[in-house]
C-alpha cells in the first residue's frame, strides 16, 4: 500500500491551533500509527476546480489511498478506524457505540458550537449580533450541559478512548470562550485529556510544521 | 433476533410530514425489509429521565436490538446498513463513499439547512430576524449550489441509491421554501425521486399511523 495522502492548508486563520478539520484526520492517523503524506493548498485553492474534484464542497481535508478518494473528516476518521486498530473496541457493540459518539459530535454538538463560531467570527460586526448572542449561547449551554451529564466522572465517553472522543474533543476546542467550557469542569478536563495524548501532540506539531504559507492578500493583520 | 425497537413521537409539530429524525431510521429499515416495533413518546417525554437513559441529548430516535441501544440517527442508519444488505454497495470503496455522503448530508449540508429552520421557526419573530435572513439564505444557497453540481445529471449521489442519499433527501426536505430548492431543478427532482421510493412511502405511512398523540398544552392551534 502507498501511504495515505491528505490534503490540508499551508495557512489557516486559526494561528496554528489545529482547529481546521484536517487535524481530525492527522490525529486519527497518529493514533493508529500510520504515516501519511500531505498535499498543501494555499488558502483559496480549496475553492478551485482541482480541489473540487476531490471535495465538491471546496473544503479540507481530502484523503487518498490506493485509488480511493474521500472527503468529509467524519467519514475519513471512520475509514481509518476500520482500516487500522486503535480507534474503537473490537466488539461490534463497542464499535457501534463509538460510531454513535462520532455522529453525536458532528451532528448534535458541532452545529451549536459552529453557530457560536459563525455568530462571533462571521456575523460579529452586524448590527443585530449582540441581540442574537444570548440565544446562541443558550443553545450551546444546553448541549454542553447534556454532554457533561453524559460524560459524568468517566475518562472518555464510552469505555476506552475512541474515534468518538477524538471528534468530540476537536469539536469542543471550537468553543471560543474558555469560561463557557469551564462551566463544566469535567468537559474542560476531558478536552485537556484529549490534547495531552501523544498522538494529538504529534498531529498538532506536524500541522504546525506545514504552516509555511501566507495569508491571502488583504487579510487583516 | 428480536425485532428492532425504535423510539419515536406520537405527535410532532411537522403535521405528519415525516421531518422528525425517526423517519430516517424507519425509511432505512423499510429499504432493507426489516420489520420493527415502535415505542411512542408523548411530546415532552423525550426530555425526561427514562428517555435520557437511551439518548442523553433528549432527542428521538433511539434504537434497541438484542441488548444494543443506540442514539443518533446517522449512527443508527449506518448500523442498519451494516446489518442488512440494501443501503450501500458490497465493495469497500463503494461503501466508504456511501459513508462519505452520509457525513456530507449531516455535517456539511444539514447545518446550513437547520440554521434556516431555526431562523424561521425559532427566531422568526425576533427584531433582528429580517436583517439576518439574507446571510442565512446565502450560506444555504452556496451549499445547495455545490451539491447540485456534485449531483449533476446523476440519479443518485454515487452510483446506486445508498444510505447517503437517504440522509441527504431527508435533510433537503427541511428546506422550508420550495422555491429555494427549485432553483436547482436537479435537486428538486432528486428529492422527489427519493420520496417516490416504495420504502419511503411505507415509512411515512407507518409514521403517520403512529401520530395518535396530541400537541402539548398551550401549543398554538
Amino acid at each position: 500500500m502507498t501511504r495515505p495522502l491528505i490534503t490540508a492548508y499551508n495557512w489557516a486563520p486559526d494561528e496554528g491551533r489545529g482547529l481546521v478539520r484536517d487535524m481530525r484526520v492527522r490525529w486519527a492517523l497518529e493514533e493508529v500509527g500510520q504515516a501519511y503524506d500531505v498535499r498543501y493548498l494555499n488558502w483559496g485553492e480549496q475553492k478551485e476546480r482541482a480541489h473540487r474534484a476531490r471535495n465538491p464542497f471546496g473544503q479540507v481535508p481530502a484523503y487518498e489511498e490506493d485509488g480511493l478518494t474521500l472527503f468529509e473528516s467524519g467519514a475519513i476518521v471512520l475509514h481509518i478506524a476500520e482500516r487500522w486498530p486503535g480507534l474503537w473496541p473490537s466488539d461490534p457493540t463497542g464499535r457501534a457505540r463509538a460510531i454513535e459518539w462520532m455522529f453525536a459530535a458532528l451532528n448534535t454538538v458541532e452545529p451549536v458550537v459552529w453557530d457560536q463560531v459563525i455568530a462571533r467570527v462571521v456575523d460579529g460586526k452586524e448590527s443585530w449580533a449582540k441581540d442574537r448572542w444570548p440565544g446562541v449561547l443558550e443553545r450551546l449551554r444546553m448541549r454542553l450541559d447534556e454532554l457533561s451529564k453524559a460524560l459524568g466522572g468517566n475518562e472518555w465517553l464510552d469505555g476506552d478512548f475512541s474515534a468518538g472522543d477524538l471528534l468530540m474533543v476537536q469539536v469542543l476546542r471550537h468553543v471560543g470562550d474558555p469560561a463557557i467550557l469551564a462551566e463544566h469542569p469535567n468537559l474542560k478536563a476531558y478536552v485537556a485529556r484529549g490534547m495531552a495524548r501523544p498522538a494529538f501532540k504529534r498531529a498538532l506539531e506536524a500541522l504546525r510544521a506545514g504552516q509555511t504559507g501566507a495569508p491571502p492578500a488583504g487579510w487583516p493583520q
